[in-house]
């Protein structure tokens, strides 16, 4: 297709400002055409007042139709074949496999929650029958079912061009939900962002869907993000990024005339516990499987291990020697872009300049644009306990190993941890027994444990919680991966004493969706014969 | 029972400060003993470092084991007996058969919390089987479910002195969840909040639990509730009040180091539409009832009906009439605290000073201390959208009644209306049928719609939303009544490839509680053979 790099008000294309800015391959530098223009105030206004008066109409869309929405947004996608995979690849510096396997996941999750729709039953009805008789007071009928929230404006990542984009986890569960969506593009990957954004709005022409459902708009600067999050008529705001640019949305949603919920994946360092069993057994193993699991997408993952916390043995020690030598062998690779690749090298920088801190391994440098090699290092639990900034994230592929001196180490080392994505646990069985305590802590801390796996690899599925404790999230109670994330964009909405007419079709005596219901405290899904 | 004034850190009672308020009663301006011991920093350190510890062993307990303990509770606040109803009817000048009433409401939400709990499938268990064999990565085992969120700060409300105090739904809901609370009593009924907190520590000695999980703080100052929600092991707020209390609350909260969700119901106007059918076919009833529904408990409810829309006809003036007559029988009735009268009457003073405000009717005004006299003001659609004052809650017993020139001035209000707890709509099956967009816009409003029938009045139940958008709450995804408040103090864990001894009981494949739960997509409730 034809890139021209206007922003998408509604299905009206439109370019306004003299700005402009193009893609950087980040593996030769060089600029892509066309120019991207920069969104102006007057574009993001009018893309969140389409967004506010298509809700009232797409509000209403039955589950049904918002199913086949979101699988022609996949056949779209799917339809847009090498060409996009081309691009994206090209503005990304990731390689073909994982940019397909990348669009296999978004297309897989599209068409999860369109299943999700069809079913139903994620509505939570909950009905309350009356009892006219009832003394001293009558009780009423009552019913509730989730209700979406309004215009919500949805920011994608950097780091999954497709699966955490502008057709991502965000936009999709916003859609699921029947909230309408304005996304501001990612400005490292605008010509993906826009061939996504033509497949949207033509299956939105497709299935007759009012015009303002969907918007993007483009933008390198911090004033199309903040006007997006500061317009009274945006109810709500996803995002995965870094801390800084989420907790800066954060900031300005809370202090709004109306608040709105924020939902920022902030990133985290995802600890990996190793426990002595474990180590002793299979060593060897997770020295391998850590090695790939640090340097995976060239480390830019959200649940990328930036933490390995071992307690000191002579194993250990043989242990981090196979670690480091794996790590040496692994090739440096592109990185999204080249103010991604600086602020790694620059974290390392100052890392290495401690006192206490030792590198273990530093991976094959090749002589690349934006190429990080990966790295190992390695300081003890006194030093990590007093050093705050040892814990934060280094978006890349590098880690940094704690040797602990015994099991009331790395208790204290977990009771001291901030919030997390994710925590992992090797043990063997008696390792697990033995380690009760420490499983409770990092239950406290993180969205996801994981026993003897690694943590990178997000399945979407109904039982997933990619969240966690601030700083990692700035709303530990949700999820911003799997059918779960629907209920970010959802509120309870209760009717009272309604005439069965007048109700949603969720609520309906004779349940003609046939979904899950809690009737009078008893969950039930008979569709009764009207 | 014999009351000292002491708080409650934990099981121990202390009460360090010189300062001390009592109670007053409101309809005679009377003191009464005991001295209360406002909370110093150092106690409200002590109960909420208490309830962190307390934390570690009560978020393990069983549903059963909590529901003991919120039935054990329900015993004791009905062993305080007669008692129990003196004091609060003293401090709070509302009339024994209400106070009775209310502490029956308070004892069946603790025992449907319990039933909650012993049924056990609150708690949306996902599970995710592994699919070993998938390529190109295999599938792992997923499972999740809600966990409680740590220790957590509750607020008292003043109107409901036990079903919204120290016993009161936010209680409830959080010690289900399995949180463990640090109180802040109301001090308009600090010795009602003595005796609750009295029984609920000596349900707690009866039931094992550990010191900590309940704790309650005294004090007239606002320090005392800012230090609680800025306490750094404080994990959500609960708070039931006026919106100037509720918006402090939030706003110290998300400008923490780490930012805490704050549940505030901040009260709200209402709104009642009464559409020309019924008012024709039904005026007299409707007025009848209204009338009772604004002075219900003296205005006292977050619920009052404090606007009545109505499209003017020559039926509407003799409706009007009707309610004022109505308005004008019932006699005064003592407010909650000197503060709350004078700040009714100083409200209602302001609104009479405006132009285009006429007052309808004022009830009854005997002379007795703090008695508030019920009153109907009414004014025009156009006055009414210019000054968005009159749109904000008055405390009492008062309603103002806007009347619209047709359809469409009734839907210019409705769209331009902010957040409210409920809206009610009178309306024939014709009047329904011709004003959907009425019902439509609405919808988006408020926690819960009503037809044919009065919004004071709280059913305590599965389907219940006493929420709304802001300003009536600061928080539109949830209720703080019924049993769907408990969501408010727990977020979902993962946990991922667990072997199943280390798996919550919820989670284990022979669903050894027999919940229900979603399988691989598909809800279940399945109990295996063991």
């Amino acid at each position: 297709m034809e890139l021209d790099g206007l922003n998408f008000i509604g299905k009206t294309r439109s370019g306004a400002r003299q700005e402009t800015f193009r893609a950087i391959d980040p593996a030769t530098g060089a600029e892509m055409s066309p120019d991207y223009f920069e969104a102006t105030i007057a574009e993001i206004d009018a893309a969140v007042e389409k967004a506010d008066r298509a809700f009232q109409e797409y509000r209403n869309k039955s589950g049904i139709e918002k199913a086949i929405l979101l699988e022609t947004i996949a056949e779209e996608i799917t339809a847009l074949g090498d060409e996009l995979i081309d691009r994206c690849c090209r503005e990304t510096g990731l390689p073909e496999a994982r940019i397909s396997g990348e669009r296999g996941r978004t297309v897989s999750q599209l068409n999860l929650f369109a299943q999700l729709l069809r079913e139903g039953s994620w509505v939570d009805t909950r009905i309350d029958t009356a009892i006219p008789e009832r003394a001293p007071v009558p009780k009423p009928d009552l019913r509730s079912l989730q209700k979406p929230l309004g215009a919500v404006g949805i920011f994608g990542a950097s780091n999954f061009p497709l699966a955490f984009s502008v057709a991502g986890g965000d936009t999709v569960s916003a859609l699921a939900a029947g909230c309408t969506v304005v996304v501001k593009a990612h400005p490292a990957h605008p010509g993906t962002c826009e061939m996504i954004a033509a497949a949207i709005t033509k299956a939105l022409a497709k299935t007759n869907m009012p015009d303002g459902v969907f918007s993007m708009v483009q933008g390198l600067s911090v004033e199309v993000g903040m006007a997006l999050v500061k317009h009274p008529l945006i109810k709500a705001i996803g995002f995965t990024g870094s801390f800084k640019g989420g907790k800066a949305l954060f900031d300005a949603a809370v202090r709004r005339a109306v608040p709105i919920p924020v939902y920022a994946e902030m990133g985290s360092t995802n600890p990996v516990f190793i426990l002595p069993g474990a180590l002793f057994e299979n060593g060897e193993n997770i020295a391998q499987g850590l090695a790939g699991s640090v340097t995976l997408g060239v480390g830019q993952f959200c649940t990328n291990p930036g933490l390995v916390l071992i307690q000191e043995s002579e194993k250990s020690a043989s242990f981090l020697q196979k670690f480091a030598n794996r790590i040496s062998q692994i090739n440096a690779g592109v990185m999204l872009t080249s103010a991604i690749d600086r602020a790694y090298r620059s974290s390392l920088a100052k890392l290495a300049e401690l006192e206490e801190i030792e590198t273990l391994a530093g991976g094959a440098h090749e002589n690349i644009a934006n190429g990080a090699a990966a790295c190992v290092l390695k300081t003890n639990a006194a030093y990590f306990l007093s050093n705050k900034v040892l814990e934060e994230e280094i978006f890349g592929p590098s880690t940094l190993v704690v040797s602990a001196d015994g099991k009331a180490d790395l208790l204290k080392i977990a009771r001291n941890l901030g919030g997390h994505l994710t925590a992992t646990i090797f043990g063997t069985e008696k390792d697990l027994k033995d380690h009760e305590e420490l499983l409770s802590i990092l239950e406290q801390k993180v969205g996801r444990l994981i026993v003897n796996g690694f943590p990178t690899g997000v399945e979407v599925c109904d039982s997933m919680v990619h969240g966690g404790m601030f700083p990692a999230t700035t709303d530990s109670r949700t999820t911003s991966v799997g059918t779960a994330a629907i209920t970010r964009f959802t509120r309870p909405v209760c009717y009272q004493n309604f005439p069965d007419f007048l109700l949603p079709d969720e609520l309906k005596n004779d349940n003609p969706l046939g979904i899950w219901r809690k009737i009078d405290g008893a969950f039930k899904n008979d569709r009764k014969a009207s």
